[in-house]
């Protein structure tokens, strides 16, 4: 191999052909240099593994003497989305400056849908405005203007941007890079800014660009920070790829969760209950009756067990297994017995630390008094020393409990009430558990992220010898609940141990051996899977299902989770068939994940319209006219008693707002009866997605729509809008 | 009528006729005058409502000019067991008093099953004196004297009881007695008891008497008075009475339900996880699974609506429902969103109450900057007014929550969370809610008496002229309910309003109307049932279903309760058809009351024994060797996917083991299988409480549990201990 020198760098290419350049070649002249088509589609490259500008000099970029590894990124790299994004943002506050005085820049990265930028002006931005501001930004691109990089010391850097007068950048450079000895900046004509970079080679790259919003911030997010204007806008390489962004952004709009939910009654979240706190309203009860009901009678067959255990505690427990005081930022403050029990304790340990004063002291003996708290051996007649003792057995007596945070360490106390064999092994304990977690108010977001979440839990305790066995058996639950619900589009994440083992409770080889066999199993699935080296915690490995919507969005859903650690902690044994005790291993699973983030997902996913064996009104009844109310009653026990969810439309009126409002309230089918039908004993069956079917009689439409129930069939219009269309 | 004189009294016997008496007359001799048979059999007398000595002059008790109602009392009235008892709780004393030196006495009253006395006593007395004390018993007894009564005045008492030396009876005569001017004595032979009595006429009354324990206790209860020891006994009329009673406790022994909850794996308390919750073994979750899924099947086809609600909600939610703080004491204290929270809110109410020190407050502020709490609108430049403003904010804002202790306010949000118009009601929402009372330890009793319990809860919004269907419904549902385990025998407690309408919400009118529509309801319903007035709620009259078990005791589960309250605070509303807004009534009822408590009576009323539909191991397959455990296998299949909940038993050994183990572990089936019906495609079914049922094909002994499941059909051993009953 030949050694790279100061006037010459070495590469390598993706195919393992390796190459000489002058150092002051770019990836642009790399590029050029295999074809000028390839030239004129770079946007970027990356180099031993960092994203860096086309016309960099590869000099500048080579650290050893190992030949740089290179990739030339174009707009079919995921890479170089986000580098044409930033540069857009550069482009956006371009024309800002050009548009409006005194502007101050803050920052303006990229986001998951596009960029914003954070301005300080002294004019209030709105919507009205973005008209001006792309017309602008249109011209800017099509003078095609090159981003020219280019390094200065912090104080060249501090002068130049005082002469720019951006004191915010000024600032940033005094505290935040007061580390750096140099600083980047990227000039594109008359503008300047602080940036670490990349960026595209020219402003033309950027084919679609649009402003989306307008909002309020704050200088470094920090509320008590200098209030900023933040714009936010998207840029592709392609305008089809915006209309497509755009028509995905109003989908998901028309399938919020948050929004549909309200409209059919499905669920309430009201803060005077509890913000994160969910009420299942009947029709969002049903669709989670009806997947509990299925997922029991699969898990019951499977050979897992039921249980039930309460929510909440003693903080003993967790701490034996860890949950506390670990986790108490995401968990709600532990609960005392009583109310008298929480105040004294408070003072209690005041009095412990010696920081209650003589007089308090005594109140909170006479509290004690008052309230009756372990009078049993309070002696009044005792000395204040004795006084002081019967109030520290107090404190150890008066329990504290913890809104259970999860399932886990209830059921090790099941696992352990009674002698365990290997002959019951693997025991697997189910419950829909309802666990609580004290998220962020700010990142609450309707099902999707709750304070209450009832898991689809169960816990699996086997031998090391069953972990494969029972790890397939999960993956295959997982796969036949997802296909039940109409959900086939996702990949198995596979999360592995780090490669030092000091952050790992088990030995490496039981990791080895377990990590070996959920690859296996993946292996022989046939499912799509990607492992992710050390993204296992501390207690094991795990597979995460991370499932597509309709609309191209990704959820992270079920989930399985090896587990070394609560045995220990808990000290799990069976009696194996050696007749000498042995730890189990424990398996976390939860197919749904959670029952209010799948039902969330779901409403989104079905545009709130339920296949039939999920819906929550499958059938209603409409009466030609009010004269034949009393058919449509009798048509509708019918149903009922044949099983199906049915309703009848007894407003009066006429039937053709009968068929819009029960499309609009997305019911699956119609069954229209008049006279003809009475006469028949037949219903006029119309579908929400094909319409009309015919008369038949009733018999058979219970038939037909029984089939659908029990093949779980999930049949599904195109778009959500489409689940609204109908002819009157 | 004539008018009473001192001489005379003037009588009237339950039948209504009037008699004149001389004011010595006692009830004794008006039975003489009626009979020598019933002066014999004369425990004691009723007059005017009040218990008093059969021997007693009837001029003492004339306090009008009425006549005085009276109504002689034998063995056959349920009030002369309690006077026995009285009675033989003295002789228990007397027959003390002379086995043992320097005896003081304490008190003596009856209980449910018999009596105690309180002594304090030199001696350990322990089971092993029963004999002798019980021997003196039979002696003074056999004697049958007679019970005096005799009156004293305070000051004659105290020197009488100082002369007898009876120290506890003095202390007692100068506190509890303080405000009589005079009080009576009850003289046998040598041993006299102060004492309010009534009593027997003579000691040969008692023809059963038994020494059942003794214990520790303290004068007056109170634990920090003298300690005594307590001589537990019990008396009947008649030995045959004291057999069966015996009996009675043997058999509730055996039925313990939480020995047979551990002995059987139906759950666990365990106080690491905390007292009074309970955690639910598999067998147990299977009984609740089977009666949670009956009850939803039933209340679905009922016309009700599925709902789940959160386990906690905000504090304020219970101040508008009245649940906090008036019940504060009977409920877990409440919780704080977050671990600061609770912390800062603590120091917050110091804050504002003005205890917290200048230095303490900037501490305060100090420690919600760290932690981060409400730095959104607090500004560290601000002035310490400002600061002091911002931490008001921040209390307001913190939430606190009260681990639920009912469901209503939470079905009441449910009930708001949508317009509702009257075509809506009745509205029923019900969900198997799991709610939170801290129940005193000492209170706490298996599953019977928890700290964490399941309601079968619904609530039903519906008009008023709703009322009396829904309550109609409920009973029927109720009624269904019982009669689906087999519990039968049981009466209707319905609790009216106290004539006082100041202690009442609503009108006169409302509750005329409601009381009015749950009698009729009661009286058309065919069932036993009696009324109570002053005991509803104040927010309503309700009804109690009463029910007794296979062995005699009662206990109270199902409930209804109308609601005039919640709707009023809550401000329910419904747009009527006169399409201006009502006010609903609400309805609270449950069948099954709690299914702890419900499911703890049940393994005591089937002394563990479940019937077929509720039992979690219906089938069990017994290999008559191992040659026959893949058939066995095979046939647990089909039993299983035929719905059945079977096993296999593959320990190995002979079948007569596998059989009685079986019978122990309360199977309901045995399906035994060798070579023979293997060959055949049959098992030889055994029935656990009629033994061999003959071989037959699989099919057929499917179809046969099956039909036992469906039917809901109760059998049961007539004993407990014939539930274990087998041949080998």
């Amino acid at each position: 191999m030949s050694t790279a020198s100061p006037e010459n760098v070495q590469i390598q290419l993706p195919d393992g052909t390796l190459a000489q350049h002058p150092a002051h070649a770019t990836s642009m002249d790399i590029a050029m240099g295999i074809s000028e088509g390839l030239a004129r589609a770079v946007i970027a490259a990356e180099i031993d593994g960092k994203i860096v500008d086309a016309d960099r000099p590869l000099g500048e970029l080579a650290e050893g003497t190992a030949p740089l590894a290179i990739r030339l990124l174009t707009s079919r790299d995921r890479e170089a989305l986000d580098v044409l994004r930033h540069s857009a943002a550069h482009v956006m506050a371009r024309a800002v400056m050009r548009l409006y005085k005194g502007v101050s820049l803050a920052f303006g990265p990229t986001t998951d849908g596009g960029f914003y930028y954070d301005f300080d002006i002294p004019q209030k931005l709105s919507e009205d405005d973005f008209a001006k501001i792309e017309a602008e930004i249109k011209k800017i691109i099509k003078d095609k203007e090159p981003f020219e990089r280019f390094a200065l010391s912090r104080d060249e850097a501090r002068k130049l941007l005082d002469d720019l007068k951006q004191d915010l950048k000024v600032e940033h450079i005094d505290t935040g890079l007061s580390d750096q000895a140099s600083v980047s900046f990227y000039r594109q004509g008359e503008f300047v800014d602080l940036c670490r970079g990349p960026h595209i080679p020219d402003a033309g790259k950027i084919k679609a660009i649009k402003l989306m919003s307008v909002a309020g911030s704050h200088w470094k997010g920090d509320v008590s920070g200098r209030p900023l204007q933040r714009l936010y806008g998207t840029a592709f390489f392609d305008k089809k790829e915006l209309a497509a962004y755009l028509e995905q952004i109003e989908e998901a709009k028309r399938r919020d969760h948050r929004v549909l939910g309200k409209q059919h009654g499905l669920f309430s979240i009201n803060p005077e209950v509890g913000q994160g706190l969910c009420l299942w309203l009947p029709k969002g009860a049903r669709v989670r009756v009806a997947l509990e009901d299925f997922l029991r009678k699969e898990l019951l067959s499977r050979g897992y067990d039921p249980v039930y255990s309460p929510h909440i505690g003693r903080v003993e427990m967790y701490e034996t297994s860890g949950h506390f005081p670990y986790y108490r930022d995401s968990q709600f403050a532990p609960l005392y017995g009583s109310e008298v029990g929480g105040m004294l304790d408070a003072w209690g340990q005041r009095l412990q630390a010696g920081t209650l004063s003589k007089d308090d002291e005594d109140k909170l003996i006479a509290a004690a008094e008052v309230f009756g708290v372990q009078l049993k051996s309070y002696k009044p007649s005792s000395s204040d020393d004795a006084k002081r003792e019967v109030l520290h057995d107090w404190q150890v007596e008066n329990e504290r409990y913890l809104l259970k945070p999860m399932n886990c360490p209830h059921h090790c106390y099941m696992f352990k009430a009674q002698p365990r064999s290997y002959r019951q092994l693997p025991l697997r304990l189910f419950e829909f558990g309802t666990v609580y977690r004290h998220e962020q108010t700010g990142e609450l977001n309707g099902l999707l992220r709750v304070r209450g979440l009832t898991q689809d839990d169960a816990h699996i305790f086997c031998t090391a010898d069953q972990v494969e066995e029972e790890f397939r058996a999960t993956i295959e639950l997982t796969k036949f609940v997802l296909q039940s619900v109409g959900l086939n589009d996702y990949r198995v994440q596979l999360s592995l141990r780090d490669p030092d083992s000091t952050k790992y409770v088990g030995t490496e080889a039981q990791w080895d051996q377990a990590e070996g066999a959920l690859r296996g199993v993946l292996q022989h699935s046939g499912l799509d899977f990607n492992e992710e080296p050390g993204e296992a915690a501390f207690y094991g490995p795990k597979a995460d299902f991370m499932i597509r919507d309709c609309i191209g969005r990704s959820w992270q859903l079920g989930t399985v989770q090896l587990d070394y650690n609560l045995p220990e902690r808990f000290k799990l044994e069976y009696n194996g068939s050696d007749n000498t005790t042995h730890r189990p291993v424990m398996i976390h699973r939860a197919p749904f994940g959670s029952l209010e983030r799948f039902v969330g997902v779901l409403i989104e996913h079905f545009a709130g319209a339920f296949p039939m064996w999920l819906s929550p009104e499958q059938v209603r009844v409409l009466p030609l006219s009010d004269k034949s109310i009393e058919y449509a009653v009798a048509v509708a026990e019918q149903l009922t008693d044949a099983g199906l969810k049915a309703t009848v439309d007894n407003t009066g009126g006429k039937v053709q707002a009968k068929i819009r409002n029960a499309q609009l309230d997305l019911v699956n089918y119609m069954a229209v009866v008049g006279p003809k039908e009475a006469e028949a004993g037949h219903v006029a069956l119309r579908d929400r997605i094909d319409g009309d079917l015919g008369s038949m009689p009733i018999a058979e439409a219970i038939a037909r729509l029984n089939k659908e129930i029990e093949t779980r069939e999930v049949r599904q219009a195109v778009k959500s809008s489409d689940t609204v269309s109908y002819e009157g």
